[in-house]
């Protein structure tokens, strides 16, 4: 048998803020520099992961992301320092579970 | 914010076995003797909790509850061996995460 789990952060409202998936699109948006690359990383149009963005500013009050201008692809989207805390907390998060997990014996 | 998760087992296939709906009725099972009331208990239909336990017996090649005769109520359902296993391990990998996000600094 294989234990398995999924975690996720809820705002004080119990609404989600982060799960695997605004995760996942956090950390290909700090690594691309760009909303849309991270969004074809994640094969996912623009439209949703922009959406995703958009609602996790209004369920935090603050927001997330950022764009950045001029280089030379013309600019592009960075982590605000909200951004990098909720990408960091969320992976404390799993990464405790993660090591909980493995401190269990084989099952 | 709050941290939150859900864990299950899966098989060697990868198929579900337990998770937080079949934990429950198994501790339902054990508490109430009776499947069906256990499935009351979980505002679910008999057929519905039936069909959870049949697809999980043949995931794991083994019985997970039977049937008790006789008694005043003529009869009920009670854990297999199998039944006590899987609810005990699920339980035991529910209580490590849990202590796991109860260690966690306050996010």
């Amino acid at each position: 048998m294989k234990a398995n789990f999924r975690c996720w952060l809820d705002n004080d409202e119990g609404e989600q803020i982060v799960g695997p998936g605004l995760y996942q699109l956090l950390i290909e948006v700090k690594k691309t520099g760009s909303l849309s690359q991270a969004a074809r990383e994640m094969n996912m149009s623009y439209r949703t992961a922009w959406g995703k963005i958009k609602k996790i500013e209004k369920r935090v009050g603050a927001e997330v992301i950022e764009k950045t201008v001029g280089g030379k692809d013309g600019g592009g989207s960075e982590l605000t320092s909200k951004g990098y805390e909720l990408m960091n907390i969320y992976r404390k998060l799993k990464t405790k579970l993660e090591t909980a997990l493995n401190d269990l014996d084989k099952v």
